[in-house]
Protein backbone atom coordinates (compact mmCIF):
# COMPACT_ATOMS: atom_id res chain seq x y z
CA UNK A 1 0.00 0.00 0.00
CA UNK A 2 1.39 3.25 -0.82
CA UNK A 3 2.02 5.28 2.02
CA UNK A 4 1.05 9.23 2.41
CA UNK A 5 2.30 12.15 4.88
CA UNK A 6 -0.47 14.89 5.25
CA UNK A 7 0.03 18.61 6.93
CA UNK A 8 -2.97 18.75 8.83
CA UNK A 9 -4.57 22.60 10.59
CA UNK A 10 -7.41 22.67 12.76
CA UNK A 11 -9.10 24.50 15.26
CA UNK A 12 -8.44 22.48 18.57
CA UNK A 13 -11.62 24.45 20.05
CA UNK A 14 -14.40 21.78 19.38
CA UNK A 15 -11.82 19.06 19.50
CA UNK A 16 -10.71 16.32 23.24
CA UNK A 17 -7.49 16.10 21.29
CA UNK A 18 -5.78 14.40 18.83
CA UNK A 19 -6.37 10.96 19.99
CA UNK A 20 -9.10 9.06 18.98
CA UNK A 21 -11.33 8.34 22.20
CA UNK A 22 -14.34 6.53 22.91
CA UNK A 23 -17.42 9.02 23.01
CA UNK A 24 -15.95 12.36 22.66
CA UNK A 25 -14.81 14.16 18.97
CA UNK A 26 -10.88 14.10 17.97
CA UNK A 27 -9.41 15.19 15.27
CA UNK A 28 -7.92 11.74 14.14
CA UNK A 29 -11.33 10.59 14.24
CA UNK A 30 -12.34 13.44 11.75
CA UNK A 31 -9.68 12.68 9.41
CA UNK A 32 -9.89 8.78 9.84
CA UNK A 33 -13.35 9.56 8.70
CA UNK A 34 -12.55 11.25 5.78
CA UNK A 35 -10.46 8.73 4.50
CA UNK A 36 -12.87 6.03 5.07
CA UNK A 37 -15.13 8.04 2.60
CA UNK A 38 -12.32 7.45 0.21
CA UNK A 39 -11.42 4.13 1.08
CA UNK A 40 -14.06 2.40 3.23
CA UNK A 41 -10.80 -0.18 4.86
CA UNK A 42 -8.69 2.71 4.64
CA UNK A 43 -6.24 1.38 8.46
CA UNK A 44 -5.58 3.90 11.37
CA UNK A 45 -3.69 6.89 11.45
CA UNK A 46 -0.29 8.18 13.18
CA UNK A 47 1.06 11.63 14.33
CA UNK A 48 3.34 13.39 15.30
CA UNK A 49 1.98 15.12 18.23
CA UNK A 50 -0.86 14.09 20.06
CA UNK A 51 -2.08 17.35 20.91
CA UNK A 52 -4.74 17.95 23.92
CA UNK A 53 -8.15 19.12 23.99
CA UNK A 54 -8.32 22.57 23.14
CA UNK A 55 -4.99 23.08 21.46
CA UNK A 56 -4.49 24.05 17.77
CA UNK A 57 -2.40 22.98 15.04
CA UNK A 58 -1.12 24.83 11.85
CA UNK A 59 1.36 21.93 10.83
CA UNK A 60 0.67 18.56 12.53
CA UNK A 61 1.79 15.79 10.79
CA UNK A 62 0.37 12.14 10.11
CA UNK A 63 0.68 9.33 7.85
CA UNK A 64 -1.85 7.29 6.02
CA UNK A 65 -1.61 3.70 4.17
CA UNK A 66 -4.06 3.73 0.88
CA UNK A 67 -4.82 0.60 -1.50
CA UNK A 68 -5.16 3.13 -4.49
CA UNK A 69 -2.32 4.83 -5.91
CA UNK A 70 -3.46 8.76 -5.27
CA UNK A 71 -2.34 11.92 -7.26
CA UNK A 72 -1.44 13.70 -3.58
CA UNK A 73 -3.11 16.80 -4.69
CA UNK A 74 -6.06 14.91 -5.48
CA UNK A 75 -6.22 13.19 -2.19
CA UNK A 76 -5.63 16.75 0.04
CA UNK A 77 -9.05 18.03 -2.02
CA UNK A 78 -11.14 14.98 -1.42
CA UNK A 79 -10.20 14.77 2.00
CA UNK A 80 -11.24 19.05 2.31
CA UNK A 81 -14.38 17.79 0.86
CA UNK A 82 -15.29 15.23 3.28
CA UNK A 83 -13.71 16.96 6.36
CA UNK A 84 -16.08 19.69 5.53
CA UNK A 85 -18.01 21.85 7.73
CA UNK A 86 -15.16 20.90 10.43
CA UNK A 87 -12.52 23.19 11.43
CA UNK A 88 -9.89 20.85 10.26
CA UNK A 89 -7.64 20.90 7.23
CA UNK A 90 -4.78 19.42 4.70
CA UNK A 91 -3.18 21.68 3.90
CA UNK A 92 -0.75 19.50 1.85
CA UNK A 93 -0.18 15.80 0.98
CA UNK A 94 2.62 13.74 -0.19
CA UNK A 95 4.14 10.55 -1.35
CA UNK A 96 6.65 9.05 1.39
CA UNK A 97 8.94 6.03 1.75
CA UNK A 98 7.02 3.05 3.20
CA UNK A 99 9.72 3.24 6.28
CA UNK A 100 8.14 6.91 6.79
CA UNK A 101 6.58 7.06 9.92
CA UNK A 102 5.00 10.76 11.18
CA UNK A 103 6.20 10.28 14.86
CA UNK A 104 9.13 8.09 14.90
CA UNK A 105 10.44 9.54 12.14
CA UNK A 106 10.12 13.21 13.04
CA UNK A 107 13.64 15.15 14.36
CA UNK A 108 12.31 18.32 15.18
CA UNK A 109 8.47 20.07 16.79
CA UNK A 110 7.97 23.56 16.65
CA UNK A 111 5.39 25.16 18.62
CA UNK A 112 3.77 28.52 18.94
CA UNK A 113 2.01 30.00 22.14
CA UNK A 114 -0.22 32.77 21.45
CA UNK A 115 -0.69 35.32 25.14
CA UNK A 116 -2.33 38.31 24.57
CA UNK A 117 -2.42 41.29 27.64
CA UNK A 118 -5.39 43.22 27.70
CA UNK A 119 -8.01 44.46 29.55
CA UNK A 120 -11.52 44.22 27.60
CA UNK A 121 -12.73 40.25 26.73
CA UNK A 122 -11.44 39.22 23.44
CA UNK A 123 -13.28 39.43 20.51
CA UNK A 124 -11.89 37.99 17.02
CA UNK A 125 -9.13 35.76 19.00
CA UNK A 126 -11.33 34.45 21.21
CA UNK A 127 -10.51 30.50 21.80
CA UNK A 128 -7.07 31.63 20.16
CA UNK A 129 -4.90 32.78 22.65
CA UNK A 130 -4.45 33.05 26.52
CA UNK A 131 -5.63 36.47 28.21
CA UNK A 132 -4.40 38.10 30.62
CA UNK A 133 -4.95 41.50 31.99
CA UNK A 134 -2.02 43.40 32.14
CA UNK A 135 0.82 43.58 30.11
CA UNK A 136 4.02 41.73 30.81
CA UNK A 137 7.78 42.31 30.96
CA UNK A 138 9.42 40.56 28.13
CA UNK A 139 12.79 40.87 28.84
CA UNK A 140 12.32 39.40 32.02
CA UNK A 141 10.13 36.58 30.31
CA UNK A 142 13.53 36.17 28.00
CA UNK A 143 15.79 36.34 31.28
CA UNK A 144 13.50 32.82 32.98
CA UNK A 145 13.47 31.28 29.32
CA UNK A 146 17.07 31.61 29.14
CA UNK A 147 17.53 28.64 32.34
CA UNK A 148 15.38 26.31 29.64
CA UNK A 149 17.66 26.21 26.95
CA UNK A 150 19.38 22.99 26.34
CA UNK A 151 19.46 19.27 27.44
CA UNK A 152 17.66 18.86 30.89
CA UNK A 153 15.54 16.92 33.54
CA UNK A 154 12.57 18.56 32.62
CA UNK A 155 10.34 16.74 35.97
CA UNK A 156 9.20 20.35 36.87
CA UNK A 157 7.46 20.64 33.43
CA UNK A 158 6.21 17.85 32.95
CA UNK A 159 2.38 16.41 33.32
CA UNK A 160 1.80 14.08 35.91
CA UNK A 161 0.30 11.79 33.43
CA UNK A 162 3.20 12.19 31.21
CA UNK A 163 3.99 8.67 29.44
CA UNK A 164 8.00 9.59 27.71
CA UNK A 165 10.25 7.23 29.06
CA UNK A 166 12.82 10.03 30.44
CA UNK A 167 12.12 13.31 31.74
CA UNK A 168 15.54 14.73 30.01
CA UNK A 169 14.57 16.48 26.96
CA UNK A 170 16.64 19.03 24.87
CA UNK A 171 15.14 22.52 24.41
CA UNK A 172 16.52 24.31 21.16
CA UNK A 173 14.53 27.96 21.03
CA UNK A 174 12.62 29.95 22.83
CA UNK A 175 12.09 32.96 21.36
CA UNK A 176 9.75 35.42 22.73
CA UNK A 177 8.45 38.10 20.15
CA UNK A 178 6.09 41.09 21.31
CA UNK A 179 3.62 42.92 19.47
CA UNK A 180 1.39 46.05 19.90
CA UNK A 181 -2.01 44.95 19.11
CA UNK A 182 -5.02 48.09 18.41
CA UNK A 183 -5.67 47.01 22.01
CA UNK A 184 -3.31 45.23 24.52
CA UNK A 185 -0.12 43.26 23.52
CA UNK A 186 0.31 40.19 22.21
CA UNK A 187 3.53 37.84 23.24
CA UNK A 188 4.02 35.26 21.14
CA UNK A 189 6.01 32.14 22.58
CA UNK A 190 8.08 30.05 19.78
CA UNK A 191 9.71 26.53 20.83
CA UNK A 192 11.37 23.77 19.38
CA UNK A 193 12.81 20.44 20.49
CA UNK A 194 13.21 16.72 18.90
CA UNK A 195 10.20 16.17 21.03
CA UNK A 196 8.69 17.79 24.73
CA UNK A 197 7.06 16.08 27.61
CA UNK A 198 3.29 16.17 27.89
CA UNK A 199 2.20 19.83 29.09
CA UNK A 200 5.72 21.16 28.65
CA UNK A 201 5.26 23.62 26.52
CA UNK A 202 2.06 24.55 28.52
CA UNK A 203 3.73 24.51 31.63
CA UNK A 204 6.98 26.58 30.51
CA UNK A 205 4.88 29.65 29.38
CA UNK A 206 2.72 29.23 32.06
CA UNK A 207 5.71 29.40 34.60
CA UNK A 208 7.10 32.34 32.23
CA UNK A 209 3.87 34.60 32.54
CA UNK A 210 4.92 34.37 36.41
CA UNK A 211 8.10 36.20 35.51
CA UNK A 212 7.02 38.41 33.09
CA UNK A 213 4.03 39.62 35.59
CA UNK A 214 6.73 40.52 37.94
CA UNK A 215 5.85 37.54 40.75
CA UNK A 216 8.60 35.21 40.16
CA UNK A 217 12.20 36.56 39.70
CA UNK A 218 13.69 35.10 36.32
CA UNK A 219 16.15 33.23 38.27
CA UNK A 220 13.49 30.90 40.33
CA UNK A 221 13.20 29.32 36.68
CA UNK A 222 16.63 27.99 37.15
CA UNK A 223 15.51 27.06 40.73
CA UNK A 224 12.19 25.32 39.33
CA UNK A 225 14.28 23.58 36.83
CA UNK A 226 16.94 21.80 39.10
CA UNK A 227 14.00 21.21 42.04
CA UNK A 228 13.10 18.31 39.52
CA UNK A 229 9.66 18.53 41.26
CA UNK A 230 6.47 19.36 39.68
CA UNK A 231 4.93 21.40 42.26
CA UNK A 232 8.02 23.89 41.85
CA UNK A 233 6.26 24.94 38.86
CA UNK A 234 4.55 27.35 37.96
CA UNK A 235 0.92 27.23 37.06
CA UNK A 236 0.02 25.18 33.63
CA UNK A 237 -1.69 28.03 31.25
CA UNK A 238 -4.79 26.95 28.96
CA UNK A 239 -4.72 25.17 25.89
CA UNK A 240 -6.07 27.72 23.56
CA UNK A 241 -2.87 29.48 23.13
CA UNK A 242 -0.83 26.82 21.56
CA UNK A 243 -0.12 25.83 18.33
CA UNK A 244 1.44 22.88 16.70
CA UNK A 245 3.19 24.42 14.01
CA UNK A 246 5.65 22.68 12.32
CA UNK A 247 7.02 18.74 12.25
CA UNK A 248 10.84 18.45 11.10
CA UNK A 249 12.26 15.25 9.41
CA UNK A 250 15.58 14.39 8.15
CA UNK A 251 13.90 15.35 4.43
CA UNK A 252 10.89 18.00 4.68
CA UNK A 253 8.32 15.30 2.67
CA UNK A 254 6.43 18.34 1.40
CA UNK A 255 9.10 20.01 0.19
CA UNK B 1 -24.79 65.22 30.71
CA UNK B 2 -21.26 64.55 30.26
CA UNK B 3 -20.27 63.08 27.08
CA UNK B 4 -18.21 60.15 26.65
CA UNK B 5 -16.77 58.31 23.43
CA UNK B 6 -16.21 55.02 23.51
CA UNK B 7 -13.47 52.67 20.81
CA UNK B 8 -15.07 49.57 20.63
CA UNK B 9 -14.18 46.17 19.01
CA UNK B 10 -16.49 44.01 17.79
CA UNK B 11 -16.70 40.61 15.71
CA UNK B 12 -19.22 41.33 13.12
CA UNK B 13 -20.30 37.56 12.38
CA UNK B 14 -23.13 37.25 14.87
CA UNK B 15 -24.37 40.65 13.85
CA UNK B 16 -26.65 42.24 11.36
CA UNK B 17 -24.45 45.46 11.00
CA UNK B 18 -23.90 48.12 13.74
CA UNK B 19 -26.97 49.86 13.26
CA UNK B 20 -30.33 49.11 15.31
CA UNK B 21 -32.80 47.50 13.05
CA UNK B 22 -36.14 45.72 14.04
CA UNK B 23 -36.24 42.42 15.00
CA UNK B 24 -32.50 41.87 14.10
CA UNK B 25 -29.20 41.79 16.58
CA UNK B 26 -27.13 45.13 16.07
CA UNK B 27 -23.75 45.93 17.66
CA UNK B 28 -25.66 49.51 18.49
CA UNK B 29 -28.18 47.44 20.29
CA UNK B 30 -25.96 45.49 22.37
CA UNK B 31 -23.94 48.39 23.87
CA UNK B 32 -27.15 50.30 24.02
CA UNK B 33 -28.21 47.54 26.49
CA UNK B 34 -24.79 47.52 28.58
CA UNK B 35 -25.67 50.93 28.56
CA UNK B 36 -28.79 51.13 30.29
CA UNK B 37 -27.67 48.43 32.48
CA UNK B 38 -26.00 51.04 34.41
CA UNK B 39 -28.28 54.22 33.36
CA UNK B 40 -31.71 53.18 32.76
CA UNK B 41 -32.39 56.36 30.82
CA UNK B 42 -28.95 56.58 28.56
CA UNK B 43 -29.55 58.20 25.48
CA UNK B 44 -28.95 56.35 22.24
CA UNK B 45 -25.90 56.43 21.09
CA UNK B 46 -23.85 57.53 17.38
CA UNK B 47 -21.18 55.56 16.10
CA UNK B 48 -18.50 56.56 12.77
CA UNK B 49 -19.21 54.45 10.99
CA UNK B 50 -22.28 51.98 10.31
CA UNK B 51 -20.56 48.88 9.66
CA UNK B 52 -22.91 46.16 7.66
CA UNK B 53 -24.06 42.58 8.82
CA UNK B 54 -21.02 40.76 9.13
CA UNK B 55 -18.14 43.26 9.09
CA UNK B 56 -15.63 43.46 11.93
CA UNK B 57 -14.34 46.44 14.25
CA UNK B 58 -11.10 47.01 16.07
CA UNK B 59 -11.56 50.81 16.80
CA UNK B 60 -15.11 51.95 16.04
CA UNK B 61 -15.91 55.35 17.79
CA UNK B 62 -19.64 55.83 19.41
CA UNK B 63 -20.25 58.69 21.88
CA UNK B 64 -22.71 58.57 24.36
CA UNK B 65 -24.69 60.84 26.87
CA UNK B 66 -24.69 59.67 30.68
CA UNK B 67 -26.45 61.23 33.81
CA UNK B 68 -23.30 60.10 36.00
CA UNK B 69 -20.06 61.64 36.07
CA UNK B 70 -18.02 58.26 35.10
CA UNK B 71 -14.36 57.44 35.76
CA UNK B 72 -13.52 56.71 31.65
CA UNK B 73 -11.51 53.51 32.98
CA UNK B 74 -14.08 52.52 35.36
CA UNK B 75 -17.42 53.15 32.61
CA UNK B 76 -15.09 50.53 30.05
CA UNK B 77 -15.10 47.98 32.78
CA UNK B 78 -18.65 47.97 33.78
CA UNK B 79 -19.80 48.00 30.05
CA UNK B 80 -17.56 45.06 29.47
CA UNK B 81 -19.53 43.40 32.08
CA UNK B 82 -22.52 43.83 31.20
CA UNK B 83 -21.72 43.13 27.30
CA UNK B 84 -20.53 40.06 27.86
CA UNK B 85 -20.85 37.02 26.48
CA UNK B 86 -21.02 39.29 23.32
CA UNK B 87 -18.03 39.34 20.93
CA UNK B 88 -17.84 43.13 21.87
CA UNK B 89 -15.40 44.96 23.79
CA UNK B 90 -15.38 48.80 24.71
CA UNK B 91 -11.07 48.99 24.82
CA UNK B 92 -10.76 52.49 25.85
CA UNK B 93 -13.20 55.05 27.00
CA UNK B 94 -12.99 59.03 27.52
CA UNK B 95 -14.46 62.13 28.78
CA UNK B 96 -14.81 64.15 25.37
CA UNK B 97 -16.40 68.24 24.79
CA UNK B 98 -20.08 67.98 24.66
CA UNK B 99 -19.88 69.07 20.89
CA UNK B 100 -18.00 66.29 20.06
CA UNK B 101 -20.35 63.78 17.68
CA UNK B 102 -18.53 60.43 16.97
CA UNK B 103 -19.99 60.64 13.23
CA UNK B 104 -19.83 64.37 12.33
CA UNK B 105 -16.63 65.18 13.80
CA UNK B 106 -14.40 62.46 12.05
CA UNK B 107 -12.33 63.38 9.88
CA UNK B 108 -10.47 60.05 8.64
CA UNK B 109 -12.17 56.52 8.52
CA UNK B 110 -9.16 53.44 8.11
CA UNK B 111 -10.24 50.08 7.17
CA UNK B 112 -8.36 46.79 6.98
CA UNK B 113 -9.81 44.00 4.40
CA UNK B 114 -7.99 40.95 5.24
CA UNK B 115 -8.20 38.33 1.89
CA UNK B 116 -6.58 34.83 1.79
CA UNK B 117 -5.76 33.06 -0.64
CA UNK B 118 -5.47 28.77 -0.14
CA UNK B 119 -6.43 25.73 -1.23
CA UNK B 120 -7.68 24.25 2.09
CA UNK B 121 -10.72 25.63 4.11
CA UNK B 122 -9.64 27.86 6.19
CA UNK B 123 -9.62 26.85 10.47
CA UNK B 124 -8.43 29.67 12.47
CA UNK B 125 -9.21 32.28 10.20
CA UNK B 126 -13.17 31.17 9.16
CA UNK B 127 -15.38 34.22 9.26
CA UNK B 128 -12.10 36.42 10.09
CA UNK B 129 -11.13 37.05 6.00
CA UNK B 130 -12.15 36.42 2.56
CA UNK B 131 -10.58 33.57 1.14
CA UNK B 132 -10.04 32.63 -2.52
CA UNK B 133 -8.26 29.35 -3.77
CA UNK B 134 -5.51 30.68 -5.99
CA UNK B 135 -2.34 32.92 -5.48
CA UNK B 136 -2.98 36.75 -6.42
CA UNK B 137 -0.19 39.39 -8.61
CA UNK B 138 -0.32 41.72 -5.94
CA UNK B 139 2.06 44.17 -7.84
CA UNK B 140 -0.38 44.35 -10.07
CA UNK B 141 -3.43 45.18 -7.70
CA UNK B 142 -1.38 48.01 -6.72
CA UNK B 143 -1.04 49.22 -10.07
CA UNK B 144 -4.57 48.93 -10.34
CA UNK B 145 -5.49 50.39 -7.05
CA UNK B 146 -3.22 53.58 -7.72
CA UNK B 147 -6.10 54.66 -10.38
CA UNK B 148 -8.12 55.56 -7.34
CA UNK B 149 -6.06 57.67 -5.12
CA UNK B 150 -7.29 60.91 -4.57
CA UNK B 151 -10.29 62.84 -5.30
CA UNK B 152 -13.04 60.74 -7.77
CA UNK B 153 -16.11 60.58 -8.36
CA UNK B 154 -16.91 56.81 -7.38
CA UNK B 155 -20.04 55.79 -8.25
CA UNK B 156 -18.30 52.47 -10.17
CA UNK B 157 -17.77 52.02 -6.51
CA UNK B 158 -20.51 52.91 -4.54
CA UNK B 159 -23.40 50.90 -3.50
CA UNK B 160 -26.90 51.05 -5.21
CA UNK B 161 -28.19 52.00 -1.45
CA UNK B 162 -25.93 54.58 -0.63
CA UNK B 163 -27.53 57.83 1.06
CA UNK B 164 -24.18 60.08 0.96
CA UNK B 165 -25.10 63.10 -0.64
CA UNK B 166 -22.96 62.98 -3.79
CA UNK B 167 -19.96 60.18 -4.80
CA UNK B 168 -17.45 62.38 -5.01
CA UNK B 169 -14.62 61.26 -2.53
CA UNK B 170 -10.96 61.34 -1.88
CA UNK B 171 -9.21 58.31 -0.85
CA UNK B 172 -5.87 58.82 0.85
CA UNK B 173 -4.62 55.69 0.65
CA UNK B 174 -4.60 52.37 -0.62
CA UNK B 175 -1.48 49.91 0.65
CA UNK B 176 -1.31 46.23 0.02
CA UNK B 177 0.68 43.72 2.41
CA UNK B 178 1.38 40.18 1.20
CA UNK B 179 2.18 38.14 3.67
CA UNK B 180 3.21 34.11 2.99
CA UNK B 181 1.34 31.95 6.00
CA UNK B 182 1.83 28.67 7.20
CA UNK B 183 -0.35 27.38 4.30
CA UNK B 184 -1.41 30.00 1.35
CA UNK B 185 -0.41 33.81 1.33
CA UNK B 186 -2.34 36.89 2.99
CA UNK B 187 -3.45 40.18 1.34
CA UNK B 188 -3.95 42.87 3.72
CA UNK B 189 -5.75 45.90 1.76
CA UNK B 190 -5.67 48.60 4.05
CA UNK B 191 -7.76 51.92 3.03
CA UNK B 192 -7.68 55.51 4.26
CA UNK B 193 -10.20 58.51 3.75
CA UNK B 194 -12.31 60.89 5.59
CA UNK B 195 -15.04 59.39 4.85
CA UNK B 196 -16.34 56.45 2.49
CA UNK B 197 -19.32 55.70 0.15
CA UNK B 198 -21.31 52.26 1.08
CA UNK B 199 -19.67 49.63 0.22
CA UNK B 200 -16.83 51.59 -1.66
CA UNK B 201 -14.07 48.88 0.43
CA UNK B 202 -15.43 46.00 -1.11
CA UNK B 203 -16.17 47.22 -4.02
CA UNK B 204 -12.95 48.41 -4.68
CA UNK B 205 -11.35 45.45 -2.88
CA UNK B 206 -13.59 42.68 -5.26
CA UNK B 207 -12.49 44.80 -8.30
CA UNK B 208 -8.72 44.76 -7.33
CA UNK B 209 -8.94 40.70 -6.56
CA UNK B 210 -10.17 40.32 -10.01
CA UNK B 211 -6.59 42.30 -11.50
CA UNK B 212 -4.75 40.31 -8.55
CA UNK B 213 -6.36 37.26 -10.32
CA UNK B 214 -4.95 38.35 -13.75
CA UNK B 215 -8.75 38.56 -14.85
CA UNK B 216 -8.68 42.79 -15.67
CA UNK B 217 -5.61 44.13 -16.88
CA UNK B 218 -5.00 47.10 -13.83
CA UNK B 219 -5.71 49.78 -16.44
CA UNK B 220 -9.11 48.68 -16.09
CA UNK B 221 -9.54 50.02 -13.04
CA UNK B 222 -9.00 53.51 -14.40
CA UNK B 223 -11.80 52.88 -17.21
CA UNK B 224 -14.11 51.81 -14.03
CA UNK B 225 -13.67 54.54 -12.53
CA UNK B 226 -14.39 57.20 -15.61
CA UNK B 227 -17.38 55.02 -16.70
CA UNK B 228 -18.81 56.23 -13.40
CA UNK B 229 -21.35 53.38 -13.69
CA UNK B 230 -22.34 50.74 -11.00
CA UNK B 231 -22.29 47.63 -14.06
CA UNK B 232 -18.66 49.14 -14.81
CA UNK B 233 -17.86 47.64 -10.97
CA UNK B 234 -15.74 44.04 -10.29
CA UNK B 235 -17.95 41.60 -8.16
CA UNK B 236 -18.47 43.05 -4.47
CA UNK B 237 -16.47 40.90 -1.80
CA UNK B 238 -18.10 39.53 1.08
CA UNK B 239 -18.11 41.38 4.65
CA UNK B 240 -16.03 38.86 6.47
CA UNK B 241 -12.84 40.45 5.67
CA UNK B 242 -13.66 43.73 6.58
CA UNK B 243 -12.31 45.52 9.95
CA UNK B 244 -13.26 49.43 10.75
CA UNK B 245 -9.55 49.76 12.24
CA UNK B 246 -9.42 52.98 13.00
CA UNK B 247 -11.29 56.80 13.01
CA UNK B 248 -9.68 60.00 13.63
CA UNK B 249 -10.21 63.18 15.16
CA UNK B 250 -8.61 66.64 15.19
CA UNK B 251 -7.78 65.49 18.71
CA UNK B 252 -7.98 62.04 19.50
CA UNK B 253 -10.15 61.60 22.61
CA UNK B 254 -7.91 58.42 23.57
CA UNK B 255 -4.59 59.91 23.26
Amino acid sequence: MPRYALKIDYHGGAYAGWQRQAGQPSVQEAVENALSALEPDAPGIAAAGRTDAGVHATGQVAHCDLARDWDPFRLSEALNWHLKPAAVAIVAAARVADDFHARFSAVERRYLFRLIARRAPLTHDKGLAWQVLNPLDAEAMREGAAHLIGRHDFTTFRAAMCQAASPVKTLDEITIEERALAAGVEYRFHLRARSFLHNQVRSIVGTLERVGAGAWAPERVKDALKARDRAACGPVCPPQGLYLTGVGYPQDPFA
